[in-house]
């Protein structure tokens, strides 16, 4: 497991988009924007169930997640890794609100009927800026 | 080959920046921010030959390509599909000093010694908004 530096961390920790690379299944790369998060240790971006990248990371749990800096746009942390563990509940519902607040200022992520949150932990084995 | 809607051409014209999806030697995804141009039909993209997007394509040509609004970085265009060309020599010079003058307003991209500049036409399969 790859140890974030501080300006890793701290991109995380800011308001920077994440753009998460995932495989479909015929091999070929999907790229989305995101919110992203991080415990220290671990990179972390909510999604729902059911939706392609969550699927796509089931499948294949490679994934590539590119946070550019908001300051900077031609300063960037690439980190590569694997999706270690999806968090649902509880826990993956109070993470969507925390980036909702980072991101928006909302106290509540405005929710869809019958969506289930995820967090997709994302353990990083290379980092590279 | 997917035809470009107008928004989606917009934003490949205007001062956007792209996010390259490739996928490495072992089939996961790598992520790299990139200036980005189209011709009306194709995704035009500039990199330097030896780079490992530029040897990541040359494997595998399918690549995503997805730019961000800048004015909503909630709004975004994804393009799927494949390198059908890569353009080098003098063609692939002038359009890096088009892309930066562009995005940074300058007459010449700053060269690097023995820097073979390649221009990565990507025809555009599926595009999704």
């Amino acid at each position: 497991m790859a140890k974030l530096s501080d300006y890793a961390r701290k991109l995380l920790e800011g308001k920077n988009f994440a753009l998460l690379g995932t495989i479909f299944p015929d091999g070929s790369p999907q790229v989305t924007p995101m919110w992203v998060d991080t415990d220290g240790n671990y990179v972390l971006v909510n999604t729902a169930i059911g939706r392609v990248k969550q699927r796509n990371v089931s499948r294949d749990p490679r994934v590539t997640v590119t946070v550019v800096d908001q300051n900077n746009p031609y300063t960037y942390v690439m980190f590569r890794g694997k999706v270690v563990e999806q968090i649902t509940g509880q826990a993956a519902e109070d993470h969507i609100d925390k980036l909702a607040k980072k991101y928006r200022g909302w106290e509540k992520y405005p929710r869809q009927l019958n969506q289930q949150r995820v967090i997709l932990k994302i353990k990083p084995e290379r980092v590279s800026a």
